[in-house]
């Protein structure tokens, strides 16, 4: 079961956290594109062979203390078929170095169509005969906005094949609040709706800890809010993005944790993928250690996300 | 401006409908299939490879009758890299034959990672100081979960390349209702807000015939629905699924027209791609023509919302 394995993850390695991994050829130090474009060419197959050479040296540098990472699927379609090949090869690679892996597609559709991405995602694509996994992926981020036809083909794959899906509820960014804190007729805003909703979706997959493989998004801009959604959503396991860059403090990510301290991941992307770049770091490490600077990075973040839950509980 | 070429090629061909590629190895003919994979082989390059080569057959056929495509991204994706590269080459041949293309992605996401969603589709991604058009396509489908801010990055490439986006109001699917009909405290639903922003997003987008690039998704299942949401957005253009295979008839999709005639274009894609198959068409064509089935099954889909149209008229 997905939400067992995070878990299980999560307690060995003493950090709930997560690292994105949302690639730009900006992001990428120069010695890496020089290599990999004399080989690629300086097109498209060169820009996504370099961001999957980048996330393969950002595995090496955290494999052994962050349970999972996140590609953002946007950031490997923009280089096409190439970006896939880029997107795929570096799920596999945090596969075997023992990450989780959870796609970042906010995926969405009616129920036929919704079967066809939870089996490219989550389960298995049937080619004359033989069963294909696609994509080697623990998890698929899901858009509540078609209702549970849209969801239920993600869900059955997250039962048959172990799997796990993060479903939206309350997002990062400063308009999510347009469509996400409109006010329902019954007085509960469309968030708390989606919210009780997602506990309803997720109370038969519940694993060893009492939680569910069936969790959601909830950002980690939103404190208030996610105080409230913590408490309609018990068992659901919250992803929280909006860390760092975006403006989220530990602070404000601790609310999405439960009294056991656990109950929640935060997410990382650009803050450990452009450590090497930020004024903090640039001066100790140059470009060829920007995998140590994403290191001490991860290792900051974990700790203030641990002191953080510690200091709530006192 | 995309909807300024959309009009015209709609009024051309006397014909508001669009075909969906939504291609499974079942609906291509054997003739294909080995064909095929004598030299892709029978794994996922000869599976992308024959929906590739289906699509190519199809758009053969229709191309001088219907105005657009419209390829859904998820039975490409389930193929990996290679279905990406048949996705792409499919876009690649409609243009080639003068028909619009509309991506049906239902992509959403954050302000910065809607960018790169909106480069890869609508706009440009830049490589080394070169500009690479990714996907020849026209128009994308969004949800509008997340508000302005994760539509505001698509809106800005429809501006700048010509392109349009359809917003997600109102989905086909039976549960669509579970969200998208939530009454809020002012009385109106979700999808009558939705449809709101819509309108307001889309006012200064507007081309020659008073229609706005920035358009809207109406399921053709929801008559009644539609009938609201037309006034609501008077210049969006509407694009319709449901009709056909999902339920919704002729006289269910007019509602999603103005008075002028346009304002909506009518989605069908099993009925088309599969009517070698169906009841109606296989005594007359065997697997061999199945592209004169999909030809006669798209002209009777025109001539059924002409004819509904009209009737609504007098």
């Amino acid at each position: 079961m997905f939400i067992d394995r995070l878990i299980e993850s999560i307690i060995k390695k003493n950090n709930p956290t997560v690292a994105g991994l949302d690639p730009r050829l900006d992001y990428v130090p120069e010695y890496i594109k020089e290599e990999v474009f004399k080989d690629y060419g300086r097109g498209v197959e060169g820009a996504a062979e370099a961001i999957l050479r980048f996330n393969k040296k950002l595995i090496d540098a955290i494999y052994d203390i962050v349970p999972a990472v996140k590609p953002q699927l946007a950031y490997y379609e923009i280089y096409g078929p190439s970006g896939i090949r880029a997107f795929s090869e570096t799920c596999n690679y945090a596969k075997s170095k023992g990450l989780l892996v959870i796609a970042d597609g906010k995926r969405n559709d009616i129920g036929t169509t919704a079967e066809a991405y939870s089996a490219a995602y989550l389960g298995e694509v049937h080619i004359n005969g033989e069963n294909i996994r696609m994509f080697d992926t623990d998890a698929l981020t899901v858009n509540p906005y078609l209702g549970i036809d849209g969801i239920k083909p993600f869900i059955d794959n997250c039962d048959k094949f172990g799997k796990g899906i993060f479903i939206l509820v309350k997002t990062s960014n400063k308009s999510s609040g347009q469509l996400q804190d409109i006010v329902a007729a019954d007085g509960k805003t469309i968030y708390e709706k989606v919210a009780e909703l997602v506990d309803e979706w997720g109370a038969g997959k519940v694993g060893k800890k009492g939680y569910s493989s069936i969790g959601a998004v909830v950002g980690a801009t939103y404190p208030e809010q996610a105080k409230i959604l913590r408490k309609i959503m018990k068992k659901a396991y919250i992803l929280v993005p909006g860390y760092g860059a975006q403006g989220g403090t530990a602070a404000d990510a601790v609310h999405s944790f439960n009294d056991d301290g656990l109950g929640a991941i935060i997410n990382a992307s650009r803050s450990i993928m452009c450590a090497w770049k930020s004024e903090k770091w640039s001066s100790k490490y140059g470009e060829e250690s920007f995998d140590s600077a994403a290191r001490e990075e991860a290792v900051i973040m974990r700790n203030e996300i641990s002191d953080a839950i510690a200091a709530r509980k006192e």
